[in-house]
């Protein structure tokens, strides 16, 4: 991108950009012309630079998530400030910036507790899709649009709580560390912190997308010996053990379920089993794939709206932890600035799980690759 | 009890003695007179002195968690090992005992992991009331009649494996000592172990019955702040106050959900949280009771055999965790035996839990105490 002059003749004013509406399930996504408004007391509006599609957008694409539309998705992203709103003072104009669903106020229990990361403002596990305020600052064709989670980076401008930005690295490069702001951290977190794999273990990771490659990464880096990757769609299997999968298996390829077949493989069950997938099925398969006495299940994958996960209790008592996670337990505005220097000194391998880049306007081609599992992740250029 | 001389003249012989019967669910326990055979390779014959009578064997008795009948229950058990079979090395005849549903074989998968406990040679999570060979060591009016997670502790004499026969010091009181077997552990460490509770944490103990009162000390042992019980029984609110609980509350006394009640009172829901029942709809009041970014929700009791728990995963997705716990985790051969000197030292009440003492043939009316929440263990003495 060009080098801009701050504060931006913008600044103070509706922006008028185009963005990628999502105007109906089961429909392509409509790119169209909106009305970004200027942000609010506590708000910041960022220029989008570059986006990620993440499997949460194509749930709520799909229906199986709900939340209200019409919105403007995305929630993947990486920009740079264009304007703030009073009382912003941890990024001002010019800053790089991701976009994080899970925010950071710094003042609720949540955030004054030593674990845990889920902020009592954020807008992600029953989402309304709308500022803290009720409103939305998006419009289009004189309609207002909700957005999601707080963020929406299917636009090129896009309008956020400051407690929900992270400031980063000005050398982090914006076209690349985009996914440092929602898939690597929630699936490596949920390896390093929530299920804190341990050396020599045998992890299970239910879904080899993005997230799921995550995980990857955050067992492989944790020292596990063995880590068997499970999906249903083979053309993911190369690039899964290039990332450090030992075993790959295609649940349609055995006559019992899943979870007998990683039992057997491995005689006793895994020590860690992640689900980054989002259904009830594959959530029942990996609880019954860990270990019964010492096994832990780290649930990752957003189900579907009003979806429930059934349990025998007995599954549980014999010694087994069901845990979930939201952005892989980072204290986001703390911790996801840290992953990106991370990454910027070579520690985390971020550039192999981004496969795809495609330049804004083809987003629905970008979500076709997503659901053939054609791409680990297509990154938006903006 | 009189000093006996060992080898005991039984040895190697049948031995006729009283046991309570169930033939069946719904009716009273019988005392009868049963043979129980000589102990087999591998295996003691144990004179029992004392037993406890724990909440599971109550839900056989009501039918809710299935175990073949005709049977002898109870798993609470202290006693003095009259012989051992072949190859017996941890205990020899006049040893004290304690009798452990959940053994340690020091050989398995899981007993040999640093963390759970739950021995591959368990007979506990679906139990089939048979030894390890498929037969069992009691007759009764020329029936075979099965045991009870490879204990059986209603009953003058039982025969157990050697790996769930728990050596203990030979001063310790066996008419008390006896819910160290089971009851004391099982909350106990669930709350230290399990949950491993911080100091000024608050935690919340659904059913004030003989595990959820040893929950209680392991909390206030752990340093924990507030301790909110909960009951439909107000009968046994002034002991769980004395105890340590610090706030007491029935559901039957409000209109709302009792998990709301207890999210309001915290403010934010609790740190941890302990289901003690076994009821399905406890388990889900203890699981939304907690926290929903850091909360860990231990279930402890035995659900009705089939039973499902339904839970929206985004309730875990937000950062909660579920776990279950076998005998508060301890390895149980290894760790018993030191909670009894951890109580013959003074460091765990475990006199104040019990409340009654009755001779072993009112055991009908030791249920009835149970059942009617009158004591917090009721032991019988034989």
């Amino acid at each position: 991108m060009k080098q801009a002059k701050f504060p931006m003749e913008t600044a103070g004013k509706v922006i008028t950009c185009r963005a990628a509406i999502a105007w109906t399930i089961n429909a392509p996504l409509c790119i169209e012309e909106v009305e970004v408004d200027p942000p609010k007391a506590g708000e910041v509006r960022i220029k989008i630079i570059s986006s990620g599609i993440c499997g949460s957008d194509n749930h709520i694409l799909e229906g199986k998530t709900k939340t209200p539309l019409p919105a403007i998705l995305g929630h993947e992203g990486a920009g740079v400030v264009e304007s703030i709103g009073e009382g912003v003072s941890s990024v001002k104009p010019g800053d790089k910036v991701l976009t994080i669903t899970v925010p950071q106020c710094r003042k609720c229990d949540s955030c004054l507790h030593a674990k845990g990361n889920c902020c009592l403002k954020a807008d992600v596990i029953y989402p309304v899709g709308l500022m803290l305020d009720g409103t939305t600052r998006f419009t289009c064709r004189g309609m207002k649009v909700h957005n999601l989670f707080g963020t929406s980076t299917f636009t090129e401008y896009t309008v956020m709580h400051e407690i929900s930005v992270a400031k980063i690295d000005d050398a982090a490069p914006l076209e690349k560390v985009c996914i440092l702001a929602c898939g690597v951290p929630t699936g490596y977190g949920a390896a390093v912190n929530t299920a804190q794999v341990t050396p020599g273990s045998t992890c299970v990771v239910f879904g080899l997308g993005g997230v799921g490659s995550a995980v990857v990464l955050g067992c492989r880096a944790a020292g596990a010996a063995r880590i068997i990757g499970i999906d249903i769609n083979e053309r993911k299997f190369a690039r899964a053990k290039a990332l450090g999968v030992t075993d790959c298996l295609n649940p349609r390829n055995f006559k019992k379920p899943i979870q007998q077949v990683v039992v057997e493989m491995t005689g006793v069950g895994a020590d860690f089993t992640f689900e980054a997938i989002g259904t009830i099925e594959t959530m029942v398969a990996a609880l019954e794939s860990c270990n019964l006495s010492y096994g832990v299940c780290v649930i990752i994958g957003v189900s579907p709206t009003g979806s429930q996960l059934s349990v025998d209790p007995m599954k549980l008592v014999s010694g087994r932890t069901l845990k979930g996670c939201l952005l892989g337990e980072y204290k986001t505005r703390d911790h996801i600035p840290l992953l990106v220097e991370d990454y910027m000194k070579k520690k985390i391998d971020v550039n192999s799980l981004i496969t795809h880049s495609l330049p804004f306007v083809k987003i629905n081609e970008g979500f076709e690759l997503l659901r053939s599992g054609q791409c680990i992740r297509c990154v938006l250029i903006f």
